[in-house]
């Protein structure tokens, strides 16, 4: 028997949000139930209530930056409690049998994973992301939020933080190694905070120098202008990982050139449009250009420990439900530091 | 006091090759003499006579698939000694002092190699290439060919082997991994042969099935056609690295689609015009796309070991020095199993 519960959805594609009630599914065999407590809004909420992505699933309800309290589980439930402090990121399920699914790549399941909403469930029906009072949700794409990192603070790292916490790892990022973060927003503050605990040294890399005292608090050594074309002369062949979290377009040859032999160009903004770059502007130095998508379920909880032990979280402003939508239009604007999170107790 | 040596040259972009003279300095203290035997025609020798990527230095002298012997040494040269069977490549010097230069990538020096022609040397002369009856090359830019090999079928190594052999190996061809080689020419018949030395399961990926038997021969697992749709859906998520020698522009979201979790496609064709790729359509299973060039000299060294050891030689016709603009246009229309290697007796 489904439950009826208060959320904030979009009823069409560019329609401004809206409080209404969505159905929850009865909680399963497998099923925590969590209270929601605070929701992170991140610009591919955006994308997706826009239909800056393709097609969408409307009603939608966004939000897959989701702390909260589990409050009921189901019977087959092992991994939690009633009581217990959980998040839940991207996806709610995956396929579980696929290479990937089973080397703890869920975010890359072959047959695609269940997105925490606007996407189908297994079950047929539709998926509901955080802007919501609750959520139903198997227990293997829970994680444990420590006690030492607060849940407003916290609810970020579902995706800023495992988005940028997985290439890093992945990409060696740690002492000895040079990262540069492109761009200082949601994402960019993690990945600098994230790099600078890893032990790299972290420069960031931004249009301007508007928020450099930010970038060197957040821990970065460094903090260019992408502006200033000496910037590009000056730190020629210089970075073993760029991780580029501005899915606006760019020029992406000058900032091939900024890397060592063998280093790599990482994407994780991922653009409405096509972008184009030049195979060519790669030649040379064996660099390398690719792409990553959030991390596993098994990573998402090693990204939580690691962000309680060294004291990472996310630098918030906390907001009323009721101003999701003018949050919509400052982050498109880019005028926010550095997540807008949904106090769902105005919801 | 140079020595004045028949060649053939062009004198002009896109002029016919003739014979002609040059001058080649005296053997100084490091240099070795070689009496050039054969020397192969790779693609990026018509790119340079033909200006395809760019200005370049008239006369041209191309040719950097060099094979033949020792005729002198200068004193202080201690690696070679006369009578010894050699090879020159893609460069005879580099900076020797830069990180790529120290780790034995001299192909990535941070002040660029010193190309075998179509440079200037660290003399100020522009450097002649191998279409020659002989050349005098730094000791610590030659290899030696091992008696294995045949030095006419040995010619091709010295670029189109190590161009493929360096990515084969930079990215882990071997026993379970999944290789696919995208073109079967010059560069692609020497990376079928390579990747299967390696022990990697090869899969070639070529417009038609026309040159199937040769494929299957060289020892290809598997041969499919990219006209074919079909390919495409059959092989999704497949390979662990596809090595593209096409230098024509591709569907790279196609081939990308062909790739595993944290695959590869590594182009080591350098095409003449822009090469545009969407980013969006790396995403998903931190695919990566990168360039590789041909190889460091210590690596040329052990690629000719491994060829030796392997039974691995290029499949070559062998022309005389007067058939090369004929065998130019043969080149460009791909009518060429699978490399061109010219008798230097003929200049």
């Amino acid at each position: 028997m489904t439950t009826t519960v208060a959320a904030y959805a979009t009823p069409a594609a560019k329609a401004p949000l809206e409080r209404t009630t969505i159905e929850r599914r009865a909680v399963g065999e497998h099923d925590v139930l969590i209270d929601i407590a605070f929701v992170g809004i991140c610009h591919s909420d955006i994308h997706q209530a826009r239909e800056g992505w393709g097609e969408a699933i409307f009603p939608m309800v966004p939000g897959h930056e989701i702390a909260g309290v589990v409050t009921e589980v189901g019977p087959g439930v092992t991994k939690f409690t009633v009581g217990e402090r959980v998040g839940v990121g991207c996806m709610v399920d995956s396929c579980r049998t696929c290479d990937n699914c089973r080397a703890g790549l869920e975010q890359y399941c072959a047959e695609g994973p269940v997105w925490t909403y606007n996407a189908v469930g297994k079950d047929g029906q539709p998926t509901y992301g955080g802007y919501a009072k609750n959520v139903v949700v198997d227990e293997s794409y829970v994680v444990r939020i420590p006690d030492a990192l607060s849940l407003d603070v916290a609810a970020p790292l579902l995706c800023a933080g495992i988005t940028t916490y997985s290439p890093l790892r992945h990409w060696n990022a740690g002492p000895g190694r040079r990262v540069a973060v492109v761009g200082l927003g949601g994402l960019g503050h993690m990945g600098v905070q994230i790099a600078h605990a890893l032990g790299a040294e972290v420069t960031v890399l931004s249009q301007s120098l508007r928020k450099k005292d930010d970038g060197l608090r957040l821990g970065a050594d460094h903090y260019h202008a992408t502006s200033d074309p000496a910037t590009f002369q000056n730190l020629a062949g210089t970075f073993d990982l760029i991780l580029n979290t501005v899915s606006a377009p760019l020029d992406f040859a000058a900032y091939f050139s900024l890397l060592r032999t063998d280093g790599a160009m990482v994407n994780v903004g991922l653009p409405e449009e096509p972008v184009q770059v030049d195979l060519r502007s790669l030649n040379g130095n064996r660099r390398s250009m690719s792409t990553s998508g959030i991390g596993g379920i098994a990573e998402t909880q090693e990204m939580l420990d690691f962000c309680a032990e060294h004291d990472v979280a996310a630098e918030i402003e906390l907001i009323r439900a009721d101003q999701i939508n003018d949050a919509y239009e400052r982050v498109i604007a880019g005028d926010v530091r550095y997540r807008f999170v949904i106090d769902t107790a105005t919801i």
